[in-house]
């Protein structure tokens, strides 16, 4: 991939700085080295790192551009101004047969305009794949399920009977959408299975990670709005309703039927109990348990930072008195307060 | 699906209190406003809720039949039939070839009557697929493993050589039985692979969740007990013991050689260690770890649930300094004591 | 499998005391009564365990000699002689054509001799499987990956476009490597995906475990070096490095850009915060999260075990009293000093 700096100025919408004819071939980091790319200084702080770059462009604020020793692209947002370049050299697939021979598709499935079936994928009868969808090597999906336009779901994913995804999906390898919710009733001493009847339903533009799990609901619907980003190994229980523009790092766990708003921001490993509420706005720090409903949107921790381990051991052994500390203080204080 | 409501009592064996051909066309949550419909009241408190239902009837107990405005069905345990009323409306796999022509049966396998392999999926020699059993498209099984009766193992499932699975399983997507073990020897500062040589073994009527991971043994096997089940994104080691009708939430991870009783159920996120005994009919809650045996059932936590972020941090640091202010608080208390 | 001790004193390099002619048709636990099999003794203090054993031989220490009742190899660390000898009773994959074919191999794939593909294998164009390399059934290889001399990937694993593997790597079951980092850009109230532009490169001798994910650098690379051992489940983001021989359990998850040293040991469950360093030779114990950079080696943690919930719960509500705590006894304290 070979582009010049005056063309990705354009294409960005950016102010060039510089020679329109340098070539750039690729995105380094900004204390890289790597000669003929373009990097990008998000943070003025690290104005200095531009000092010793061999890099061959930088994306910057105005007010960095004097202390840029290279071309530069101005942009008032240059974290952005990379994220929409990152597009123009990523890796396209190797073009084949729109439909891969070995690629198993049922008849009655539907098949829009350009759609791309990988090997040994499996589309079952009902599948609707709507203009522009792929689906990637040794991907599975069952009865009835729609899947938006420009959707892509890559390799080894698995999407369950009668589920919806939206346009513009991205579903990374070995995901799993729409398997059973986790749900029995007791006879006795022994678990029955309560079939799960609802669906998945997912929105516009969301991505889901690998080896993600989101469960169909039980008798309603498990939904992840528009614009949703779920991180990978993310478990979503049956029922659970994620907002749009909820964004969840790796390794989150959802129990069944909690409902998260919009625009909240999950940090690695948080777990959510079930059947609560989570307000849109919300962010919660990683490792974090969510126990109970949240009022009040606001940034919210649990997740305690290790120690060496016998200074933890040994104010681990005073949290189980700390109860009894408490009263102690509370009648040290009474007695001190008496004596005056 | 379209039933009458006096077909569904018949099945169910529940007093019928209304109309008998009342078309009953899905289950509905109590609140929802689905019309044809039957729903469930599992707790008396909640029978306000049916005074606007849509619903067509209610399954609810004796005493909450005078409260419903609509046909009924009457239970003793409105949940449980519930349970059983769910496989009624449960979607049914579109019937196809038994076995798919993409699917790989090696000629060394054993299929018993009624056994159905779906698109792409692999079964090697030595397999043994007992009557009934259904492998969704894309699974492996490996060679001489054996699957009992009526079990289901859905799409993209791995089980690995030589395991037993029992009568009526269900493995969801994604899951991984009988991968090797995590087992190292030290050898100088290398680790040395200690090549995993049990198996894993699953009891009757066991479900194991989506991308579920059960490691075979390293010389012993890893055994799952009788109606145990096992919700998605779970870690089994090597050499564990689950036992019969015990239940874990999402993200468990047990740590290898633990021994966990049966009747237990562990919350979503909970860690385990290793070479440790649960008893039967214990409980963990969500995301706590059990760092040793617990000698007594009982309901067991650890989890933090979340504060304010500069409230949490501000009794964080103060976690660091427990035990020395546990002795400044006994030195106070042994001060006062003297003066008096 | 069937050997003579003698044949596994000589293969083990190992003193045999007794018979060479003895059969050993398994390895067992010390505890275990299976006859004809050898066990070790790796911790000298369960020697009485050996008084009662049905093994025919044991792998052992010179001093533990006169405590075995039946015949022993004399090892200087009978754990590592285990490992060495559990190799020997491994299950052999039955040898079945070179390439299956079903598996869809792209012309433009280069494969070394003695290259194995398995059944409903993907392979793309450009990638290099070199000599001896063997692909499990229904694994996809994305193009331009290349996997060095040796290395086994196991069922319905994916590995991504331009992806490095080393030599001896083993990748179990539903791993997903050099799939998409997570990286969005905010635009307003959007996320505008940061497309990955990075590598995965995997050194040589690594293990990576079932359904553990390792996701591609956004601009240079992920690392995971030499020797290094992955268990299941295992979450590894975007531009971290994981040193040489650094081993994790099942359920670690790795937030982006972390730097974790060499010989490393992260118990099962630890979280680790992005954009930090932990020190080569560090251990980290299970369910603990790093939110920092450590600044010595040593042995860390954080995760706090059970307590009977009633008891946690009573703690617990204190721990959101801790600063208040502290202040009031530091008042106290004062008091005191004061009217003395």
């Amino acid at each position: 991939m070979d582009y010049r700096l005056g063309d990705l100025a354009e294409r960005l919408k950016l102010e060039l700085s510089g020679d329109p004819e340098r070539p750039i071939r690729g995105i380094s980091a900004l204390g890289s080295s790597r000669p003929d790319t373009i990097t990008f200084l998000a943070d003025s702080r690290q104005r200095e790192k531009m000092s010793g770059t061999r890099a061959a462009a930088v994306i910057l604020r105005r007010e960095d551009r004097e202390h840029c020793p290279v071309d530069a692209l101005i942009s008032v947002d240059p974290y952005l101004s990379y994220a929409h370049l990152s597009v123009v050299f990523a890796a396209q697939p190797a073009a084949g047969a729109p439909i891969h021979p070995s690629a198993v598709v049922d008849p009655g499935a539907s098949l829009g305009n350009g759609v791309r079936v990988g090997a040994n994928a499996v589309i079952a009868g009902g599948v609707i794949l709507e203009d522009g969808v792929e689906i990637g090597p040794g991907t599975v999906v069952l009865q009835g399920t729609r899947i938006g336009a420009s959707s892509r779901l890559l390799a080894n994913v698995t999407v369950h009977h009668d589920c919806v995804i939206g346009r513009r999906a991205l579903i990374h390898s070995g995901a799993v959408i729409g398997d059973d919710g986790f749900g029995f009733a007791k006879d006795g001493r022994d678990w029955i299975k309560i079939h799960q009847l609802g669906r998945v339903v997912i929105g516009d533009d969301v991505e889901i990670g690998s080896n993600t799990c989101v469960d169909r609901g039980a008798i309603e619907d498990t939904v992840i709005g528009d614009g949703a980003k779920l991180d990978n190994l993310i478990m979503v229980a049956h029922n659970v309703r994620v907002g749009a523009r909820t964004v969840m790092a790796g390794c989150v766990g959802i129990a069944g039927s909690a409902d998260i708003g919009e625009d909240c921001m999950l940090g690695g490993g948080v777990g959510v109990a079930g059947h609560l509420r989570i307000p849109s706005g919300t962010t919660v720090m990683g490792m974090s348990l969510v126990a109970g409903s949240l009022r009040e949107p606001g940034v919210y921790a649990s997740g305690m930072s290790v120690l060496e381990r016998k200074d933890f051991q040994r104010n681990a052994v005073r949290f189980r008195q700390l109860d009894d500390i408490a009263k102690r203080l509370a009648a040290l204080e009474k007695a001190l307060q008496e004596r005056e």
